[in-house]
Order: C-alpha cells, then structure tokens, then sequence
C-alpha cells in the first residue's frame, strides 16, 4: 500500500468528525528536561480521546450494507465511548458489550451517546461470547479497539496532525497497550516523517509489548497491574508487525513515575491527561539523556479521569 | 484619563512579559447552557493566573529610582508569585510578606522565582506591618494585590485580549474579589467593547462586593468563608468606583455551585481550573436564561490549585 495517499484519505475522510487538536509546550518542562516537548493534545480530542480518530474511521470504512446492520464492540473504556459517538454521529446502530463491573458514569457516557449497552460478566471470555451473540442476532460489525487497520489508519491522523503542526521532530513518543496508537504513529512517520524515530512507554506492570519487541512474537500480558487502565490490553496479530518494523524501542516505566509525569503536567501545564498518557512522558523523563537538546513529540492519549479517584496524595 | 490609549499602551509594555492566552469553548458546555461561552484562560497564563498582568504593569510602571530600591507585598497567594516573577524579569528586588500560615509550596514558589519572603503573623495587621517595616528599612514600594491603578489596567489585558480575539460579546463574567480583575474588565469595555455588559460572580459566603454595589458604599466583608481562596479579600476604594460605573450586577453562588462548575470545566474541558475562577461560570449557570442564545466571555481566572486537597468527593 502507499502509506501517505492512504492517510491522506483517512485523514480526509474523518475530518468532519473530529477535532484538529492543539499542540502545547511548557518551557518550565522543557528547563526540567533539557529539550523540547511538544504535546499532542488528544486530552481535547471529541470524547476525550484520540479514541475517537480510529472509531471515525472504522465507521466511515463500513460498506452500505455492513452501516444499516450496525456495529457492535466490547470495551470498558474510551474505544466504547468512541464508537458510540462515531456511530451516532454517521445514524449507524452501535452496541456496546460492557463488562458489569464498569463504573456507572461509563456506562451512562455510552448512552448518552446513543448506544446500546449489555452488560457481560466481568471476563474476556464473557465479553468475546456477547459480542458473538450480537454478530449472530443482528449481522453488526465487530469492531476492534486497536487491533484493526482501519482503527490503526485512524489513529494515525494524530502524528500526521502534529508533523503538520510543529514540523518533523527528532522523536515520538506514545502510550502503548493494545498498540494501535503506536502502530498508526509508526504508519505517520512512515508517510509523511521518514527521520522521526517512533518510540513507546509503557509500564512495567504491563509490558507484553516491550517483551514482544525483544522476542520478536508476540507474548500477551498476564495478569496487569498499572493505574495505566487504558494500557491493561495486550498487543495484537495487526499492529505488531508495524511496530516491530517501525518502532525503535519501547521503554517501561515505574508507577510512581506515572504518577510523578501525570502530576508534572496537571500542576505545570493546568490540563488533565490520564495516567495512560503520562507514561509516554515519563518514559521521556527516565531517558531523557538520550534526547539531550532535541525536539520530541508526545502523543497525550486522552483525559478521561475519575476526579473521585485521583492518585495524588 | 483616555481609557483606549491608555491601556493599549500598557498592554504593549507587558507584551514581552506575559503570555497571550487562549479562548477554549466546549460544544457540551454550550448545549447544556443553551448560549455560547468562551473561556479566557488565564490559568495558561505565566505563574498561572492573571495576577501576571497587574503585577507586571506594576513593576514596569515604576521610576528608575524606585526599581533600584525594589518592591514589596503582603500575599499568600497568586499575586505573590506574580509580584515575584514579574520583578525577576525585571531584576528589580521583591520581598514578599507571606503569613507563616501559607502553604510551604506556596513559599517555595515565591522563593523559586527569586524573590526574598518574610514570614509574619497569619493576620491582616501583622502583615501590614511588616510590609511597612520592610518600605521603612529598604525604600520599598508597595504593590497592592488589587487595588492599585497600575494593577488594574495591567488585569484589563486579558478583556483586551478577548475583545481582540473573538469580537464583543454580549457580556462578560468575572470573579470578583479584592475587585481588580473586575475593574480591570470594566476598564477593557469602556476602552473597547462598550455595547458589552460587565458582570461580576461572587461567592455567598464572601459577598462584600455583591453588598457594596447596592449599598453604595463599601461594606468590608468579615470572617469570609468559601473554597475560593482567592475571592477572600475586600472591596478597595480604587477599583470600587470603576466597578460602581461599569459593572452592570454582581451575582451570588453557593458554594455547591461553584464545586459543580468546577467539575464541569474539568470533566467537559479538561483544563484545570482553581475554584475563584469556577464562580463566575457558576453564576453565569445560575442565571443562564437571561443570556439565552447570547455570547458571553468568561474570564478564567486562575489554574493554581493543590492537587492534594481538590474538593471532589
């Protein structure tokens, strides 16, 4: 595939649903480190997320046909909110297959978007069988929060975004979980920033992906533990052949170092990002000799926090 | 005085020493309110407030004779910073008289950018004292927090700037406190915006402001008890006569409503906003449908909060 005419198309076909986010740099943040930070905003993206990009584009991919039977997906977090505003917003039936242990205000957000909601027990096993039973009754589309070209092609339009914003950084840095925003980041500088080196953060009670890149298969996360709830998925059969042509290296992080980068923005820079998009900055904090001088790029995922639940003390 | 060229002419001078901030809107918060708002965020401003502009006219404003001399103030909050910063800028010497009450972090802020701090009593007299002992010793000059023309017409910049940006609205909210940002606001629409009504928020438990204009005359507020600590402060006789001409009402909020604006701005905006800046959304809120379909500008105020003693529960 020609990577660029392809972006270029995803990116122009999303547009209309989705924000142009802007691009924020703190000089107190650039002193501390000794280089220049420039953050992608997606904490300002449609619902919070850059969720939003890669659920535009799965929708608007869909076929007449495959539209007028809806789509369906299983997700606790921002993916579920994506595709239920992107449905909405494209008149498509969306059904969003929750585990019962979602918080209440998740739950609500998705229907306030206009989607169906069935609650699934709190099991992957339980959540993948649901959704099945939606495909079978109703001919929906399952879509996949980040293991789906579409999704991946979506994402992308973030670094796209910000190479048009601030230039080709020497560096760019993303969460990685389920991997989509890293592959689609590593697809951007494919296209449009062939000297950027594309670099993930995740946190060690996580870290199948770091893992997998040193092994060169991938090996799935057992049992996570990271207050990182959006980076909890392990990554996929799709994005990891891109990040593994792609992606320099993957850092881990500690979660005290979450905590530290999330509260280092919050108080510094007055926006909220959660702790998903903390850990790219972080992994930027803890190699920064690396980047003595240069200019790096960091993707801020999104800014869904639960105010009631914050981990500052 | 010709209030047009006046304040262009300090609006040039503290260009080089401030930020010009950013107007954000949310489609949500519209919906909700049923108009159009937009935020002046000054909590993306220097130090994190608006107090930089007031503070930064101030210095600049100073004789040759008395910069060499320095300056003082008496403060526990963001204009202590702001004093401090601005005079860092300007390698002018500023003592700040903080109560030994003061939070350390705010010290350590005050000490950060340079500035000398002495402690006193955590009273009102004790302050004053010291501060005079400090003008008696070194030659100081004192700056007021609020009421002081040079602070005034430095805080009317952010108005200017909004004026500027998205045209006149129909009206525009500011907290109001010791009166500063609110005269300074007034001064913005006499200079250039005068088909905008002027409207002050102000909290129930600290409602000097909201008494002295219908009073007539100013009534000090005694033993003030809100969350925003920075609307604590009383009316002063340079900025209530501005205030008297200008500003067309002063609207109340409860405390609960000004947790709930806060939240709002957070949850919907993700931008992190101090609880004196949540009030004149709150009242805008409260009296939403006498502004239907209008534009009103809101002047944020503030971005300083502890982000271990948030209010959200």
């Amino acid at each position: 595939m020609n990577t660029k005419n392809e972006l270029t198309e995803v990116a122009k076909k999303i547009a209309p649903f989705i924000h142009k986010t802007p691009v924020l740099s703190s000089s107190a943040i650039n002193k501390m480190l000794g280089l220049s930070v420039h953050f992608k905003c997606e904490n300002f993206q449609k619902m919070g997320a850059f969720k939003m990009r890669g659920a535009a584009n799965a929708v608007l991919s869909l076929s007449k046909s495959e539209k007028s039977k809806g789509v369906v997906t299983h997700s606790s977090g921002n993916f579920a909110q994506a595709v239920a505003l992107a449905s909405k917003m494209n008149r498509i039936k969306a059904t969003i297959v929750m585990p019962s242990s979602a918080p209440s205000i998740k739950k609500e957000a998705v229907i306030g978007y206009g989607a169906r909601v069935i609650e699934c027990a709190p099991t992957l096993q339980a959540r993948e069988e649901t959704a099945e039973r939606v495909i079978l009754e109703t001919g929906a589309t399952m879509l996949h929060p980040s293991n789906q070209i579409e999704v991946i092609m979506g994402n992308a339009t973030a670094g796209m975004e910000l190479f048009d914003q601030i230039g080709e950084p020497d560096a760019i840095f993303t969460p990685v979980g389920g991997g989509g925003l890293l592959a689609g980041t590593a697809l951007a500088k494919k296209g449009f920033a062939g000297g950027v080196r594309v670099f993930g953060g995740e946190p060690s009670g996580a870290d199948d992906a770091h893992q997998s890149l040193k092994a060169g298969f991938i090996i799935p996360v057992e049992n996570p533990k990271t207050i990182a709830d959006g980076l909890r998925t392990s990554l996929g059969d799709v994005n990891f052949p891109i990040i593994k042509e792609l992606v320099e290296d993957i850092f881990l992080v500690e979660e005290s170092e979450i905590v530290d980068a999330m509260r280092l923005v919050w108080e510094r820079m007055k926006i909220i990002i959660e702790p998903s998009s903390a850990v790219p900055l972080a992994a930027l904090i803890k190699n920064k000799s690396q980047f003595a001088g240069q200019t790096v790029g960091v993707i801020v995922s999104g800014g869904n926090v639960s105010l009631n639940a914050l981990p500052f003390s």
